[in-house]
């Protein structure tokens, strides 16, 4: 760690995802050997003073109050971006105008258009970009992957999805960025993560057939309001979907799913066998195959160890799990990595672009009430 | 029991079905006080010699290779239908015909336009019909029924369901009844299951929208056939739903789920609670409510007891498990207090037909590529 | 069935357990092919008008009062002992000697000196027996014994077994038989249950460890009534077990247990793989073994289904759950079997006397405050 | 963070738990607010070259081929110990003389005596200790004993505990310190864990009464050794225990547990309700209390959540997973605001010598073949 070379962070942002770049930037070089040591450079937040108080809490050498400077900033190299999400266009941009690498939370943007704009931008100025689609560095996600990818269970025949959590389940709970009709509702804030998994595991999805549906029709302007106004977005949105390899299945997002805290679930069939998982349970995965004895098959619950990379970076024993918090450490030793001249890292701008455009193309399926191409 | 009014029964068939109605007729009075006994009367099949083994083997008294005598048998009170699909029809036009009580296995036939005729003309003669959607039967789903209906979780806002085994999984698996182009696919045979048990919970279902798959694309023409030939029904369907009540969900329906073998499972969501299901856990019903104590809320998983009738009809104690034989038992008491004077018996024929016309309108869905309204 | 030759059933008692006797005579013959035909003749109860009333509901042919009646009537091949376990031995001694089969619930008798007398009785005369250990008879529990008999699991290293229900959680749950010094307790009523699940699986117990613990002093002396008087049996019973095999664990006997409604679970440790098992989901075997490749171990649950005879007797198709009342069927076709010159069936009055010797010494050893060896 | 006073943190030992340590240190401040900032002082391993490196890939600014050294570096402020087991007293008590406080992982010697030693030291020199029983700062843990303490489940009648891995099962595993007879064996190894869980809930253990049994008699001397010596330890345990609030109930220590990588688990059963974990499955809690309406009742799948103190440090939205690394965190912030000036830790060394007491006193029953008093 000592000796390697450096690496300038540049965080924007230090609301819930922000704390946790920084907390992953901290802990990373303890766990993985990524060749180059993080140095959390400076924060920006929406003033200077807030700025100051949260690198303080979270051991960042500088602060602003104006991302720009950020973004321009000669010792920062990776500009880690944690603002809302109407603002990741316009920070992203200066980031790849001043030849940083760009670490965006999802959604990449609040509109496909934009999103667009920011990864033809990146494509241009050959910027490394990352999108923090966190629960894709699961170990057991990367074991479904590479168990599907084997041919373990046969040609896939069928994929069921689903995002679903509980927190806009208080039909008091108010509007936020969340509800805004550009980038709000279930489907983009949450489904995203379900579409971004269905991606990685059986490819491009070239076909969705959705209807969203807003349950609580009207909530209030903010906190504790009495006024309130129309919901314009969804709470919950079912799709059909076809992937480009011809499997058919179905996913739905749902964040007012009461009793649900994060059902981010899947089964996979295969014709040899199937594969299923909930983030509720996150370091099992359940695995069938064929060719077992008869009267002894079915599911096998596999437990999460070093087997399953990088697993053993945080713990050479199975049966000690990962929890969410190391998900990001292993996205940013994947970032670091990279950074350092190895292979790009995954889901890249692209990949979020197309992660977008199939939510939009959900809610455009909902409104025409038929089957929209991508 | 003795000193009972008795009821004569005549059974269409003994394979699976055939044999599980005897037992249930057989069975019944030592568990429910239906006020009527069951007389094994006569078992028809297909020729003589074949009803003579199985009526020995069952139970019955009388036997005959010809159905047209057994509905017109004066003894016969109920004609048990569990002949092939394409037998409902005539069988069950001519027990309606002769006056008797028609107790028909799903689906009420292979075609919605068949179901429809069965269902007008048992209408138009005033008939006493059942149809063994016996699923319904679980104390835990009647139980779930009475938590949807008393609000206890609000109002519903969604529903995911789906019926997924295993036993077309095998390619070779031959062509059958089960593959016939009326009546046959993954949709009518299981998937009516769970449109049924959707139904029950949530009330008619309005529009649908769904894709049917044929995973394996030929099968031999008979077990162990090297020749094989087109499959032109769905191994897995997926579809979009709304109810009346203005519900939305998705329901699946796979007889090529590798490593299911009764994943007949549903989460009804509502605005104050949830609950979950799934067949492979008969015994079990898992609910969560609104109002518990911060930090002590989460699914409440309830097992069968006597608080769920008629439970307590098979066991005074919590614990001991009801099993599928013993759904059908009470199918077959509730047909037997119908008879008797009690209420009708659901679901009757238009029920069926309902939930055979929500097949069919999957099916002409995934067709014409859009939603179809029932 | 019909042809078959005929086996007179005379039950004694007609409470809980003797319902389900009863009901599981009536269905066998449907579901096994046992060569006899059991024909109910006559049920004895505390009363003539009480027995009366119990064989109309149950389809008994005849009734009496007194039970000494029915252990001589001729028509009388198989003595069903229901009864109040403080009458089983005169009951099942009468019975003995007028040449019965003798067919008795557990717990075999009051004491292990009484059930010594009957067993010694029975096989001085050649008495066939039968106790009613039902819970033996899942197809799960037969397939976790052909696991370890055949070695899939290596040489057997430890077991670890529990048998918990709630039914007397209640502190004002009155006195009856239950907690009756003689025969009462938690470790008789149900750690009989694990004991002879314990030794089905891996044969003898030859030393106990054992704490009795009653959590309840005082209980009253009937339902309702505000005396109370103390309790001098266990709530709850913990005790360290050595097998003959060399084998180690513990087991714990607990009807105080609350939320458990039938936790009758094991887990047994082998050298190359282990079984895990609860009754609370019977249907269910949870197994590992050696050899699985790195990374793809962990427990299988296996459902049952035919490949787990017999299984396939209620149902072709795996999936289709067996209830609690379908135990007792096969019990008693295993039964009706023997009676016809098939395998003597198990457990037999031996086995259950040493299940109950195996019980009073749990009881000695707390009592003594160290090992007891068998 | 910055601006906070600083603690010096010196390092003995980088294997498996010295990693975690380190790591721990490095993530605590951006997660918990301390009051102070842990800086990595100096690491000190078997020799200097080792400890240079591992210096280096751990980021501590020192190391040293001289544990003495360490223990008396000025600016080292709390010495955290996890050479091997046999080292701790050397180390703990010139960590002591020098007035360092001291974190020294589980357990705390190889023996009772000298386990005393250390303890004693401490409290004549005022030494602030800290054990690292890990699994005891599971928010849900503390949820249990919060339960229980306020007597949401009424008084504790019964324990059930259980800690199961696999570590041992292949008996070409070699000996190592684990296997030394001093300190070495599974109930050595993790019982401690599980006793130390069960005394955090509910209090001292009293009196064992236990039986340890080797089930591989001979383990190679070293790793790939074709010569083997008999094994003095033992691979599973089992023992009652009573506690003295009158609890009574059993645990087990298996370290050969076939397919278990962290059954550390337990039931623990009151007169009001009961509650079950297993760490296999850390962020769920199972309760289920009296008082629910009769067929509503059941074990509660409580889901890890801010409202579980100290969750939210990690998140603030419920249903992302705390994982293994992430309890050590909260243990070193636990030990961080003892050191400045807040409440003391727990466990201790007083208390971490009772824990090994109660293993000694299992190893001593087991040898007396009859109960010890503690």
């Amino acid at each position: 760690m000592a000796g390697n070379k450096t690496v300038g962070i540049g965080l924007v942002g230090a609301g819930f995802m922000g704390r946790c770049h920084a907390n992953a930037f901290r802990s990373v070089s303890g766990l993985f050997d990524t060749g180059v040591e993080p140095v959390a450079e400076m924060l920006a937040d929406a003033s200077a003073a807030i700025a100051a108080s949260n690198a303080q809490a979270l051991g960042f050498a500088r602060s602003t109050g104006d991302w720009h400077e950020l973004c321009r900033d000669p010792r920062v190299d990776i500009v880690a971006v944690t603002a809302p999400n109407a603002l990741h266009e316009p920070v992203v941009m200066e980031a790849i105008t001043a030849g940083k690498t760009v670490y965006c939370e999802k959604p990449l943007s609040v509109t496909a258009r934009s999103a667009e704009r920011m990864t033809l931008a990146a494509e241009a100025a050959g910027t490394l970009t990352l999108v923090g689609f966190n629960f894709l560095r699961n170990p057991m996600i990367r074991l479904a992957k590479d168990i599907i990818d084997a041919g373990e269970i046969g040609d896939i025949a069928g994929f069921r999805g689903r995002h679903a959590e509980n927190y806009m389940c208080d039909p008091d709970a108010p509007h936020s960025f969340r509800t805004h009709p550009d980038g709000g509702g279930a489907v983009a804030d949450i489904g995203s993560h379900i579409i971004s998994m269905a991606r990685y595991l059986l490819g491009p999805i070239v076909e969705v057939n959705a209807k969203c549906k807003t349950i609580h029709k009207t909530r209030p302007l903010h906190a504790g309001s009495s006024e309130r106004s129309p919901v314009e977005v969804d709470d919950m949105t079912h799709s059909l979907i076809r992937f480009a390899n011809g499997t058919r299945g179905s996913v739905e997002a749902n964040w007012a799913a009461f009793g649900r805290t994060m059902d981010l679930s899947f089964e996979v069939t295969g014709t040899k066998g199937a594969i299923a998982f909930t983030q509720e349970r996150m370091n099992e995965l359940l695995v069938v195959k064929a060719g077992a004895i008869s009267g002894r098959e079915g599911f096998v619950k596999i437990e999460a160890g070093p087997a399953h990379p990088p697993y053993g970076n945080f713990c050479p024993a199975p049966g000690h799990h990962l929890g969410f918090n190391d998900l990001k450490v292993i996205e940013v030793a994947e970032l670091l990595a990279a950074w350092n001249g190895g292979a790009p890292c995954m889901p890249d701008f692209r990949e979020a672009l197309e992660v977008q455009r199939t939510v939009e193309a959900m809610q455009n399926s909902s409104r025409s009430n038929g089957p929209v191409t991508l």
